[in-house]
């Protein structure tokens, strides 16, 4: 039952444990763009409305969330301002304004959310996280590999160890149309029905492909080409009288060939009856697949005249883009790094919660604490008992607590005590920093 | 001139020099609120109208970005949903919706983008990053000196050295009402002018408060009272006969014995001038003020009923609120780290690009750089020439730039050249992450 609490529809609140794990998985795949030379770019959370509308079909105009305009205009229920969809149509607009400030090629990644309003399901949200790699500007097959396999580091870097990259190119796809004799018209068709086949049976995308026109003999045989177990082969010698063909299998061949000597055997596979939706693309594209996971962890490839189609320069591109809120939910629970939220408690005894010299003290310790590099608070709460303020530093996860009540005063000392051993010792307040930095160190 | 590849009005692109710049100052920031025991908490970009509006008065809501109802619903023109404004009504809903999720107190905090639509000027952004620490369920001095602190270290940890926090507590300036014997109704207009006293003269923020209906001479006796260099102690002897005034004495001085101890003398100064515009404020209030920089760097205060008015549930509240983009426009310059964006340039020579074994092997070789932990890259650009290639190791900023051409492949070694003092090495594929690990691990 949603509450009038809970946040927006399809959106999500993260509390601590689960921004951790958000943040250290966007952080490892920041260090790895980061050795690829990759340059980070951030861009507003909206864009004016014409920059956003028109770049994604009707479908995907549709999807745009729209900000109403502002004063006098608000009434008119006009909107002029829109959020971001997605991280291609910002990286057009900025390659367009910044141009000669980049160095070229401009390599450049994304992290952060866009926003898009489908219908929130399970795993869909309307504000997601979106992880972009992409170089502009350069035509050669290194750029391409070079992209890959910043995405492939990504994602072991969070630790993703099963997975495959399916590898095909646009122009292995137009070989087979070419050399099936299927007319440009109903090409595009033809494809959208292909990229059916992770999903649907054979014989369904078959019936499929009649439908749209083809002869089913045809269908039937182009079908068997790209799917069966020996498709790769299969399709090379399809594509023999086909020139585009051969221009497509010269590119997965380049790239198989850079990423080969890096990536571990098999981890790239020439995949024919890859697709990808989009038809933007224009050169190798690929696809990340992970045993027990439905559906692709992101893909990519090169999209030569995207840029300028979104309002950016002409210039030559390619990208990828990792499917972070899918990995996101493939890896272990939050807060499986046993860390608690505080290494050192302080208690604070004395009743007189604040003011006395007790409190000051025990402020003073924590203080301390956090000079010697730990993650140190008092006790905030309106109990004086000692027994609720270390059931509270056990809540906290705190590897110690201090003690430092009347008696500890008189002694001139601080009562140490171990969280997990329970054992105690007597410290005095000056060397308390000392004394935690010694025992943190220990393993 | 705005051109069409602008951003939206008001907001800002960052590419990578100012990206990682600001990314660390969060960093730094985030590190020392963990240090203190604050959880950190994002919450989405929007949230429903009806929890926005109605929450920051007649102007806020003007201010609000609303969003346009999407489908079927958007030619109404109405907008059933709205960018955040700042971390305070979504801190409200979160205590709401996860109550006995969390622990208690509840301290967090948040770093993330606001959205105003304010008229855009010099410094003033319509998306600016706000970064608030809270703690919520603690009517404890100890809480309010905490937060005071935890702003304090942020301060310090981004390298603004010279600041100082003005304190004061509402009570103190309720019991200056008291001892003036200024009328309740007029009291918050005195405030309000009274608040003036550090951009106006004496004299003008008399003649306001006279207009305001005070009597010209106890006009005179208050502003002389409360801004004379010895206001600490004229204020202290003012507000002996007030309870309530005695009682933010109390509070003043909890918060000075609890922060002294730990702070630079006089980093905290007693200031009864100090108002704090908002009217929310129930307790101890401060402001960071720091020479050459025209009005406040951030502050905060108690604030025990704004919670529930905000809509969520009935608790104390401290909190502070650093005014991150003020600062970051104060510290130095961007790439002042004199870091390139890589360190391992790699060249592509052989003429043939990629697919050519020398290509393959200068993209093996920038693979093996990065497994020694370093950022590496191959040339993507057209260019074959060696001269043009070192040009853009350099521009990169990188360290060194490995050449592998034919000459080399034939010697069976990799030209390792020292960026710097150009001196260059001839080194063995299989030995150059080892090499550069080297080379880098040398001061």
């Amino acid at each position: 039952m949603p509450s009038q609490f809970d946040p927006a529809s399809g959106t999500r609140d993260f509390l601590a444990a689960e921004f951790e794990r958000r943040e250290w998985a966007f952080g490892a795949i920041r260090s790895v763009f980061q050795r690829y030379g990759f340059e980070p770019l951030q861009t507003p959370a909206f864009e004016r409305l014409d920059v956003l509308l028109g770049k994604y079909g009707d479908e995907g105009d549709k999807l745009v969330f729209k900000i109403l305009r502002r004063g006098e205009h608000e009434a008119s229920g006009e909107a002029d301002l829109a959020l971001r969809y997605d991280m291609s149509v910002p990286l057009a607009r900025v390659a367009a304004a910044y141009g000669s400030q980049l160095t070229w090629p401009y390599k450049r990644y994304a992290i952060g959310p866009v926003w898009r309003a489908d219908r929130p399901g399970r795993g869909r949200f309307r504000e997601f996280v979106q992880c972009d790699v992409d170089t502009l500007g350069s035509t050669s097959p290194l750029a391409d590999a070079e992209v890959l396999c910043a995405h492939h580091d990504a994602m072991t870097e969070v630790g993703i160890g099963e997975f495959t990259v399916a590898l095909n190119s646009r122009l292995v796809l137009a070989g087979l149309l070419e050399a099936f004799k299927i007319s440009p018209e109903l090409g595009t068709g033809v494809l959208t029905s292909l990229d059916k086949l992770d999903k649907l049976a054979p014989a369904d995308v078959i019936a499929e492909l009649a439908e749209r026109g083809l002869a089913p003999e045809r269908a039937g045989e182009l079908v068997e080409v790209i799917s069966a177990p020996d498709a790769a082969d299969r399709v090379r010698a399809a594509l023999k009288p086909s020139e585009t063909g051969q221009a497509g299998l010269d590119e997965v061949d380049a790239v198989l060939g850079l990423v080969g000597a890096q990536l571990p055997a098999g981890r790239v596979v020439f995949t024919p009856s890859l697709v990808r939706g989009l038809s933007y693309y224009t050169g190798p594209i690929w696809e990340v697949r992970a045993p027990g996971a439905a559906g692709s962890l992101g893909g990519g490839g090169r999209y030569d005249h995207l840029i300028e189609a979104l309002g950016g320069p002409d210039v030559p591109a390619v990208g990828s883009s990792i499917g972070v809120e899918r990995i996101l939910s493939l890896l272990p629970d939050a807060a499986a790094d046993g860390r608690g939220r505080l290494d050192v408690a302080v208690t604070i005894l004395g009743g007189e919660q604040a003011g006395g010299e007790l409190a000051a003290q025990s402020f003073a310790l924590a203080a301390a604490a956090r000079s010697a590099g730990l993650r140190a608070s008092v006790y905030l709460g309106a109990s004086g008992k000692i027994g609720k303020q270390l059931r509270w530093a056990s809540d906290q996860g705190a590897r110690w607590c201090l003690i430092y009540g009347a008696r500890e005063r008189e002694a001139g000392l601080v009562k140490v005590r171990d969280m997990v051993s329970r054992e105690e010792a007597d410290v005095p307040p000056g060397e308390v920093p000392d004394y935690l930095a010694r025992a943190a160190a220990r393993p």
